[in-house]
């Protein structure tokens, strides 16, 4: 068989979670990098692929597919190999992992990805970075954590929902948390310091999936420490800030 | 057996598609009103209901569901009457419209909500609107539309995806759009009018699920024909602004 072709940014929280996904579960797969930061995303080739000009997306023989969470349902379905804990066959099971996956775009990921575009990649991808819409993100992220510790995480359970073994929702939401990374040590931990539960769950998902975690990560804390010294350099000379995304 | 509990405001847009859907479909529920306008949400008795504080959400026996999507796959799911298409079992075709469901909530659903609650719910609320997000939410909204015409509706299709009849996203996507009625006639025609196979498509869904779908958005006409008056009349007394809330 064919592998199929994933086109993915490593620095984007939805393309790590299908790549984890893939090597987590043996899915043969060739990577197709899509620079976010050369705009390759904006290319009519990629266009071909997704429309909607976003990575992740996929190509599996002649069937093309985008939106991260479509994609991981769609490997887990179609991948006899891949364990039922993922995306159970049990619908009561799947409906509460569907319900977290779609409250994850409006909450988590809205709350999270506007965030640190506005605090951190806006003026490294040449976007004028709003004030205003960081302190509603923020609200909305320190809401998201909240409810994450408060209603999935609650008890002693290992992972999302009580379950012994990680889901997709695992998954999808860890890899979104992480990208925090890329504020700093001290931000990240201001956000996550005061849940502990949230931290050992992240610890729990990095385990089950190591070390393709940590290997799917890595360009992220290479970002991570590329943009902290950066913007120390920059803080002394402002006009260097334009030079920053071609390095990135 | 105990039909579901479906709790939902009639003005939001999620609410409507999971009442169309039961309705279509001859899922027997009993509808509990939660009033958004007099904040019945944020009781402590609907948090059992719904931790999150939103609607829709239900209940079947001792199983409690939020967010729309997870709720119309799983009423899909589980009610063996229910016909294919709105759900099909076919991996390929359910990948489609997994995608469709999972693009709306960053696209669709918030540029059209957002730039609602800031141009026209916002003082009804007692929320300060923010004429900045309703400006990247209205581009948003804008891009949306042309992104469903031109790659979900292309051809000569009836429903998304080429289908001859709708699935749960044509009824999530379109229930969202008819929002847009609350911002009056000129401003949807102003989004919409150029969209001449998105109107197609709003009106295939209102027959394949008449006269249900009329029923639902009734309240919606009753809200906008409310709002525009009492819009007219706040232009010219402002201190009445507030008192509005307790009237939609
Ligand atoms: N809901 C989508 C989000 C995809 C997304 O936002 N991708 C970002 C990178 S994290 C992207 O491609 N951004 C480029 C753009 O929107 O122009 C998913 O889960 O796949
Ligand atoms: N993604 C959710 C959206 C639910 C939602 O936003 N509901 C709104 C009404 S349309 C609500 O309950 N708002 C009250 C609040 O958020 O406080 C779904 O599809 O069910």
């Amino acid at each position: 068989m064919q592998p199929i072709k994933v086109y993915a940014d490593r620095r984007s929280q939805p393309s790590r979670a299908v790549i984890i996904f893939c090597r987590a579960n043996q899915i043969d797969f060739e990577e197709i990098k899509v620079d976010l930061f050369k705009a390759q995303h904006r290319t009519a080739e990629f266009r071909k692929v997704n429309p909607m000009g976003q990575v992740p997306a996929i190509v599996d023989g002649r069937f093309k597919l985008f939106e991260s969470h479509a994609i991981l349902r769609y490997l887990a379905s179609v991948f006899p190999g891949v364990p039922d804990h993922w995306y159970p066959a049990d619908l009561f099971t799947r409906a509460k992992i569907e319900s977290i996956l779609d409250w994850h775009h409006s909450n988590l990921r809205r709350g999270a990805a506007t965030l640190i575009m506005n605090r951190a990649l806006a003026p490294f991808l040449g976007i004028t970075p709003s004030p205003e819409a960081a302190k509603q993100a923020e609200n909305l992220l320190v809401q998201s954590l909240g409810s994450i510790e408060s209603v999935w995480l609650k008890g002693d359970s290992k992972f999302l929902l009580g379950s012994p073994q990680p889901s997709i929702a695992d998954l999808s939401l860890v890899c979104e948390i992480m990208q925090l990374e890329i504020l700093g040590d001290d931000v990240r931990d201001r956000y996550l310091g005061a849940h502990e539960k949230i931290l050992t769950w992240i610890d729990n998902v990095k385990k089950a999936t190591s070390p393709h975690f940590e290997e799917a990560h890595e360009l992220l804390f290479n970002v991570k420490a590329l943009m902290q010294s950066k913007v120390a350099a920059a803080a002394h000379q402002p006009s260097s800030k334009l030079k920053i995304a071609s390095k990135l």
